[in-house]
Formats: structure tokens, sequence, C-alpha cells
């Protein structure tokens, strides 16, 4: 199953997804906002991996939510039907209720697409949430100090 | 607001949307599975209007779903980028836990899908429930009785 | 890459589909129409494998395409969430300008979903075109003769 | 058919749009990539209100692309199924290859998110290509000037 969840290794989270028709449009090419589907579903994959199960998260009286809150996105150069492509995601911070996160999307060297993730933990009523210690260690472990 | 949640008139329920590129893929047309979100649209206006709040019949210990069991589609000619369609909804049955319903997509008076849908209505533990006495009537009164 | 496209034995075809947050809805889990979304991944993977290559037969002279023309879906068991499910394909026919097929979607032993399937091969016009020889000899190498 | 189209008024194009089962997920609320297809729906929308028929500008040997280059996205506060929300668009700059805008999603003064857009003119290559005189002239109208 490692093919299907991605890869995480130095820090760095490698996931392979396919390009199919529903992800293009009639451009020929992939429509644009389909690049930030790949890019959450290398977060997800990448989640899974440190050990943090998103169905329990939104249950119960400590219920929280992982959210975006800003996005800065470049499409480089489009992919095509029938591409596979390679999301790497690269965690650069985790600090109280603050994830930061460096995203591209490749075909084969070609970088596609870059995203610089801000995400935030919000309890149960919309406001900031420090990581309990368990997720911040997990987060931490794998966030690679920008050199 | 008539236009953007369609219009309900002799049991049948219109609908307009227009293609945007979202909707269509590399073939140049609308992508298939995109037709029953057409007519998802149309069915969530038309509960609205017959006074249906799918918001709150979710939440608290009576909530209930509905959902889709079966549909039968038939995709007769594709919708292209920039298309305004019209979705028209005819409610045929509502007994129990059961709903049955004919739509259709149009361009003009061209027929582009078709589909028969079967919808049911379950209880928090995924079990079919017989409607609310209020949503039994509501359904009913909409209920074209087919000839 | 035998993951990433599926395998084909035994006149089947499985691919294993994550479930990621855009497929599923606010009722908590897949939202209907996604289903058909996972049975064209199948599909593609499948035509690939059998050596169909759908960016070249969209262009030039000859081109022509493979269009759904009906799907009777059965919604019997939703997914949620972070499920790995399988979609297997079994073509039953291939005839002519036609192509049918039954679709399942699992989650372990579960059928979730079941689609049957008619394609059809249509030209520049959108008229019918039959399989050229070399198609058809692929899908019908393909088709598992029912019994 | 104003209210499916948008309207432009004062250099800031007004478009109202309904949150559907398929623009949420489970966690609730809208899905976060969604924001971009309202926003992509507002630019289709606006453009043939300007004159711009994207179906034609595809085609023929003078063929060109308006694709998006970079998109800074501040996702501020959800919405949810049932949400009529607004989409405005206000043109910043329209020069040579390039046009900006900034676009808003609200739910009634309620700022939902915001994106700053760059989005060039590509020709049949893929390379910038200047507007043509009659685009240049509607985009220029269009744009407002920063104060």
């Amino acid at each position: 199953m490692s093919e299907i969840s991605g890869q995480f290794t130095n820090s760095k989270h490698r996931l392979c997804v396919r390009v199919y028709y529903e992800d293009t449009d009639f451009s020929g090419y992939v429509y644009h906002s389909n690049y930030l589907k790949f890019c959450e579903r290398a977060r997800s994959d990448m989640m899974r991996l440190l050990g943090v199960d998103q169905n329990s998260m939104f249950v119960g009286d400590n219920r929280m939510f992982i959210v975006i809150r800003r996005m800065v996105c470049e499409f480089l150069t489009p992919a095509r039907f029938d591409d596979v492509l390679t999301v790497e995601s690269t965690p650069t911070l985790a600090k109280g209720a603050r994830m930061e996160m460096s995203q591209r999307v490749l075909r084969g060297d070609t970088v596609l697409f870059t995203a610089e993730v801000l995400a935030v933990i919000l309890d149960a009523n919309g406001r900031p949430k420090r990581a309990p210690a368990d997720l911040a260690e997990k987060l931490q472990a794998a966030t690679k100090p920008v050199p």
C-alpha cells in the first residue's frame, strides 16, 4: 500500500497521482483548482503516515479541525490527461496552532505547480487551538528546519 | 431569487444551470458524472422550495438522511462550455421511505440527459425510515400522479 | 506502477482508490456521483493496460471518442473518508460500436456500488463508429463471455 | 438571465452562487478548492459580459488561452450547505499579455475568501501573447484604476 499512500523520507512526502478525465477541462489541460486537490490528497496521506486520524479528530468534546488559512499558488506548466504526477510536500513549521508547508506538483523533473500553505488547527468553536502535545510532537518531527 | 433556486409549477421543477470550465473535460464536452451534479442541485432546490431544511434534518436524535439508492442514467447528447441548461424534475412517487423522480437536462428543446431516480429516507442508523407526516405531506403534494 | 494503474487478471480489472476530503460531502459520506468518477478512473486504466491511447484517439481525421451512453447505478452502502476502495471492472460485450461492462466498488468484501455500463464509440461527427480492427481485437480479448 | 450571469457595475462584477452538496466535504463546510471554482465561474461570466467568446478563442490559427498564472488565496470564514454567496470580481490591470484581478466571496457582508489573481494570455504554443486590440480595449475598459 505504499504507493497509494505516498512515502515519507527525509522530511519530504511524495505521492503519485494519475490525471484522469475528471481532472481536465475543455482547454485540454488540468483544471486549475485540481492541483489544490492533488495537494490535499498528499497532506491527508502525510497526516495518516504521521499517525493522525482525521476521522476521529472531528468527533467528541475535544474535536478539532485542520483548515487551510492561506495558499500562495503558482501555476507554471499545465498537466494533461494520463500524466503521472508527483506531489512533494515539505513541512516547514509546526508551532502552536499553525502549520506551514511547501508543496510542489511535478511531472518528471518539471515543476508544474507550487503552493506555500498555511494551515491552522481550530477548536469546535472555530477558534485557533494549540496542537495537543502528541500531535505537536508528530508534526515537529516531520518539520524540516529551514536552512 | 427565483432564478437561482429554480421554479416549481404544475408538479415540475425547473432550474437553469450554466456550464463552466469545471464541468467540462478534455473531450471538449461536459464530463459525464456532472449531469448527476446538475440533477442534485435541482433536487436540493426543489426540497427547499417544498419547505424542507436539509441542514436541520441532519442534526439531533431524530436526524435522517435522504440518499440516492438507484439512478438509471441515459446520456443522449453532450453539453458544451457556456451552454445554459434546464434541469426538469418531476416527482412521481412518495410513499413510506421511498421517493421517485424523473429528471431531464435540456438545452432548449433538446434532451441531453435523463435519469430515473429512487431516493430513500434513512434514520441515524442507516435504516429506512418512513417520511414524518409533515414531510410526507409536502412530498405527496409535489408528486404528479402517473397517468 | 501496477498499484496506480490497477491490474488486469482473468478478464477482471481491479483498481484501488483512496477516499479523500474532495470525495465526501457534508452528510459525512462519499458524494453519490463520485462513484462514477472512481469507475471512470478504472475504465481509463483498463483501456491503457489494453494498449489504447485515449490521448491520440482524439486527434486527426480518424479521431473517435468513447462515450458513456447509459449507466444503471445502484448505491448500496456509503463509503467514508480514508476508506480504501476497490473498483472491479468486468467487460461483458464488445461488438461494432458498443462496449458493455459491469463495475462494482467494494470496501473489503462489502459491495458499495454497482453500475451496468454501456459505452459507444463515436466518430468526429458524433455518429456511432465500429471499433477499428486492432481496438476490436483488444476489447474482445478482454471480454468475459457471460455464462 | 442577469442573475445567472451576474452583473457588471462600476468596474465590479457580482455573481450569486448557491452552495450545494457537491461543494461541501465531511467537515461540514465548503471544500477549500471550491472557492476557486466559484471565482472561475465569475471570471467566465465577466468575460462573456465583456463580449469575449471563450469557445471561439480556442479554435483556429490565432487561437489563444487565458490561463491562471498565480493566485494568492485567503480562506477566512467557511461557507456551509445552502448558503447563497456573492462573488465580487474587480479587474485591476490589463496590459500586454497580463490581467490582474481581485476577487472576494461573501455571505452577506462577511468576507469568506479573497484571491489576488494573475492571468496571462498564451498563444497556441503556450507563449505569452499580447491581447489583440479589441480584447485589450474591452479589458481596459473594465479595469478599475488602482487609486
